[in-house]
């Protein structure tokens, strides 16, 4: 187990913050039971917080109630060991605020959403996304968390979201895993003076050191290896950049290995293969990940000693 | 009112199925009186058929909640003048199977799914794409109509679709909506044999006299105007093609400014405009419409003394 180093629940909130993966049971039906042991396992494995509903939780693959379910089960489960963050991303402005305030009735230390999109074609422009987090973010009173993903398909510039960040009261964190993240959250920290509680990056912790270089206080990575990312942000938060960059030359391989290879199956083929839950399915249309690419992951994963393949032994 | 030809539920199902919008009240809310005047007015206004949940019924910002509502309120509302098409479309394959299959019990004609898609880059490949329509036609006993619709960001090839229609029961529907769909509408008859009941466009009706001669049978249109579709149809069925072309030709500035101008708001104005329903609110994000493309589309619907405005008054 990995000691937190300061208050987890203190904001601003730093450190990694994985992505919990929603687990199923082998036909695709919710496993509950194994839900709350990947939330165990990553927290001892020293996440700073969680992510939920996220898109490496397969969001788009859930139902309404399904969230439901399984925001009320994340959030009574952790208690308050760490801080939670819940995805109410939904193209309707009404429907993100109902799941919002359900997040913070619920006790979600934070909600995150991208602005509104559907499929390839359907968006807004940039007076629309204004008026969406300014609509979300007077409804409730905890942060809200910007993701600038790629799968919005929405241009989100540095300039836009400092502004954002500084006239919109709760908008104050920003997941940044777009082409040029790092320059991007300079341009974002050096626009918004003090509106910016968290510039975190995101996509599997892939662009990490050049993202902490830049002002990253946060990160929202995968949940397989929440022990890694601390080896690198430990010394970091401590001021040895040097330890900091020589740990992230050492995970590297198994975070690319994350971020090109297996997606989103990487965190539940480690928590499958060392006995914390019993599947690894993603739920259909998603497949299985190639045999080749989760022996890959596996043996980087068993190189490094991540804890995913000693904690449910 | 126009006059049924035959009868409108015999197979295979032909003419205009237009698009049943969404009704909102100016707060945003459901308004369930004021979508079946809608209902009444489409059925009245000529509508061999109708499709419910559709994009142009906004239906993404819907709750999957909602979408149980309008079904269950379309197909008792309707109670059988007509066949109602449902769009069941989900990136989950489960989650779509258990919408079709609610569809159908509550007496759905038919099916409407768009290939499994997320945002501007969640795609899931010819061969998951495949899977998906196999695993949703095993759980069924109505037709599907694959919908090939840009916004699913989906490439289907017509040598493809006329694969799923030969190989796959229910598949035997499509609605061919992407650049050209005359083309791709040729291609899919010539290579399905008889396994395309309808080869059928849709985005408006914008390609309508392209797609009939290239055999298409069918049309889902917007929702404002079936009486100027029926004024194209009924010629064409009846063997007419100069007549059927000089309908379209008188009513293509409509559908022209309802196609490039006011998109899914169209519908909503012209039933509002003529007393049908209350509130032409899109619900948010989308905005109203222009101003100026409102007063232009009025313009072009009173010289051609669109049925929507005289219905309710």
């Amino acid at each position: 187990m990995v000691a937190a180093s300061r208050s987890a629940l203190a904001r601003p909130y730093r450190g990694v913050f994985p992505v919990v993966p929603t687990i199923f049971h082998d036909d695709g039906s919710l496993d509950l039971e194994g839900q709350k042991r990947a939330i165990d396992f990553m927290i001892d494995a020293g996440s700073n917080g969680l992510c939920i509903l996220a898109n490496y939780s397969e969001q788009f693959v859930l139902s309404d109630a399904e969230r439901e379910i399984l925001t009320d089960l994340a959030l009574k489960h952790v208690a308050g060991r760490v801080p939670v963050i819940v995805t109410t991303t939904h193209y309707s402005t009404a429907i993100c605020v109902e799941r919002c305030r359900m997040a913070e009735a619920l006790g979600a230390a934070m909600v995150m959403i991208m602005p509104p999109y559907h499929g390839a074609t359907i968006r807004v422009g940039e007076a629309g996304v204004y008026e969406f987090f300014k609509t979300v973010s007077d409804a409730i009173n905890i942060p809200i968390m910007i993701q600038d993903a790629p799968v919005s398909g929405t241009p989100l510039s540095g300039e836009f979201l400092a502004r954002m960040a500084q006239e919109i009261k709760n908008v104050s964190y920003f997941k940044i895993e777009t082409a040029g993240a790092a320059a991007k959250l300079r341009a974002l920290i050096a626009a918004s003076g003090t509106g910016v509680e968290g510039p975190w990056d995101g996509e599997e912790g892939i662009t990490l050191m050049a993202d902490l270089d830049a002002g990253a206080t946060g990160s929202m990575t995968g949940g397989g290896y929440p022990d890694g990312f601390r080896q690198i942000l430990d010394p970091w938060f401590a001021g040895d950049r040097a330890k900091a960059r020589a740990a992230y030359a050492h995970w590297l391989p198994l975070i690319n290995w994350e971020n090109r290879q297996c997606g989103l199956a990487a965190a539940k083929i480690l928590m499958q293969e060392g006995g914390i839950i019993g599947s690894d399915r993603l739920r259909l249309p998603q497949r299985p990940v190639d045999v080749e690419a989760r022996k890959g992951l596996l043996e980087l994963a068993r190189e490094r000693d991540v804890l995913a393949l000693r904690w449910g032994r």
